[in-house]
């Protein structure tokens, strides 16, 4: 391809490190002459439809540092799904700016995008390479081992729950986490992954992928309250009823609204304070606390996950490289070696094999009850946290 | 006096460095032979009048560092505030184990804990020294210039609001921020102690010092949007109606229970909801979310502020220190330097002093309308968070 210009964009709920694969797109492509203009896509797509484009070469090393360093999606981002029309909109203004790499960061629906665009580019015989690279907290994309961005997100769901544990020995009840991933349970196992004692929390973890039946989940708390005085349980915000349902969308349902006729239970706390008032109302236990992570899983400052802002340069900077080399694709990560040989390569697939269905947290990571993760999953995520805090407590220590 | 034992134990909410100070008690304890043995109390007093003890002389160095960086109460809590005849039985157990040295790690109740137990002593003619060291997220003791645990909870809120604005960069929209504080507006206030860029968030802070009439709230929240597109607001658990009474109290007092008899709108999402549902419902915007930060704020794992963990560390060497030499007292900070000096020293206050009254958050801290804060708290604030991330984004680079 002769020289043209480049354009990246950033998608969908921002990560920790989705500006560390920005950065690893911009540091690459300045150094080749083949990419004339590297043009920021301000919004995602929607900075394309409107023609909206800051120059990123121009952006000094130092810059790029303390861009890679911080959460959330620098270029901004967008939640529109791009159908057809919108994506011809968005092959004219390439067209017009001689733009013949695509570089788009983000989960599926974003790799769908820039299958679209591709398959628009080929139909019309227009000289382009369009390459997704891979982010999303959830961890749910198909083909590569893990996603950037969960990593780090993990990390925060980890520390979290550390301290979490330790405040609720200090002050035992039963406290009920309710953390991200509305259909991958990847997140909300993250929890179990600062356990050093055998006691300590969480004691449950529910994903999405089983259903909570309130009853046994009810009996799962007595049960550890009962034995140790105190409950940690991390929760999916996404968990199902019985019958598929979502409870989050069951209370919303139920919920009526109050006196100033605005108030609804589909807020961001409904989840956690119902399964709280289901403790407190059924267990009879008085302390119980309810927390809901929120935002601050996928956008906290100052705590990446290193191995995870390495790999999600190193994603960045690996799709420039494809795009030199080979036909379009998605770039994806192949664990090497595990463990304290955690190593992983980069591979490219096609666009189509991520754009289309998304991954469960698997069966091999839950353990029989549906309550609790396994082993596996430990092995498997606790290389992609960077290391956890180390922390230690008193109580248990001899009685004098 | 002769060769005596000691006690140390922690009370009330955990902070992210009360283990530092009860290390500092523990390592400078090692030092004087006046003390015969260090016993931790388990559970604060609840383990006093049991009788529970641990022995703290025999932990190693790097245990007690592990421990000084790790959040949560190490020995355990205890939310018990006790009176005349739960003090007597505490007595007791102290003049059994001749115990002449207390130290109490706390907030204003602890004060007043220690100081009712010194009294008890002196009374009784038992020679005993108490020490009250400081501890509180919410940074509303008397005398000391600042508490110990306000700076770590304060860097968490910060880097959670300075990566929360980034996200609100990325995908605009009105977010709201419940933040600790049900009656000092200091953590609240910390929100905005990441503010680089004039348009930066928070754009409005809410401390329960003024009175937030709901109008007045849209109405501010209105203004920020329409000039910004954008509005990130943090809101103080603790606010109040213009009669004074907490917002969250009449949320809880209005809702009603839906078809399972168990939801009440009283949990730890509430607030956030109810403000949330205001804001969708009478401004009319489509995206709007809330947070509640919770428990995070004070417990979690691997995010100390250096400063305050040298500080709280420091409180608790100087509490021996003082033991050694003064009559009973509670340690207090004084600030000597600011800005790039800053600098504190301790000293030694009336036990009566702290136990009593709470601080509020200043007036030269809040700005004119009550909707945010002054730099006069950013100057105070600021030290105490040890240093906050360096974040960038690049929406707002010249578009080509």
């Amino acid at each position: 391809m002769a020289k043209a210009n480049a354009v990246v964009g950033q998608s969908g709920g921002p990560t920790g490190v989705i500006n560390a694969s920005l950065v690893g797109v911009i540091e690459e492509a300045k150094k080749h002459p083949e990419i004339e203009k590297l043009y920021g896509a301000v919004h995602a797509v929607a900075g394309m439809v409107k023609n909206e484009f800051i120059d990123l070469k121009e952006i000094s090393a130092d810059d790029l540092d303390i861009v890679a360093a911080s959460p959330s999606s620098a270029l901004g981002s967008s939640r529109d799904k791009p159908d057809e029309a919108y994506c011809e909109k968005i092959m004219e203004v390439f067209k017009k700016r001689d733009i013949r790499y695509f570089f788009y960061i983000g989960g599926n629906d974003s790799a769908n995008t820039a299958h679209i665009i591709n398959n628009m580019a080929a139909d019309s015989g227009y000289e382009m390479k369009a390459f997704h690279i891979p982010k999303t907290v959830d961890n749910d994309l198909l083909v590569t081992d893990h996603c950037p961005g969960f990593g780090t997100a993990a990390k925060f769901v980890a520390c979290a729950v550390m301290g979490d544990d330790l405040d609720n020995r200090a002050l035992p009840g039963i406290k009920i986490d309710v953390i991200m991933g509305r259909h991958a349970g990847f997140l909300t196992a993250a929890a179990a992954l600062g356990k050093q004692n055998k006691d300590d929390g969480p004691h449950l973890v529910y994903v999405p992928e089983r259903p909570v039946e309130i009853d046994k989940f009810l009996s799962d708390v007595d049960g550890v309250y009962k034995k140790l005085g105190r409950c940690v349980i991390a929760v999916s915000e996404g968990i199902c009823d019985v019958d598929g349902v979502p409870l989050a969308k069951k209370i919303a349902q139920n919920s009526e609204t109050d006196a100033h006729g605005n108030i609804q239970l589909s807020g961001s706390g409904a989840l956690a304070d119902f399964l709280a008032e289901q403790v407190r109302g059924k267990l009879g236990v008085q302390r119980v606390r309810a927390d809901t992570f929120g935002y601050l899983q996928r956008s906290f400052a100052g705590l990446q996950s290193d191995v995870d802002a390495k790999e999600a340069r190193a994603c960045g900077i690996q799709a420039v490289k494809f795009a030199m080399e080979e036909t379009s694709g998605s770039v994806a990560l192949e664990r090497t070696g595990d463990g304290e040989n955690y190593a992983t390569k980069l591979f490219k697939t096609e666009l189509c094999n991520v754009a289309e269905l998304t991954k469960s947290f698997p069966d091999e990571f839950i353990n029989e009850d549906g309550n609790g993760i396994t082993d596996a999953f430990v092995k498997y995520a606790l290389p992609l946290t960077g290391g956890l805090p180390n922390i230690a407590f008193l109580q248990n220590r001899p009685k004098v």
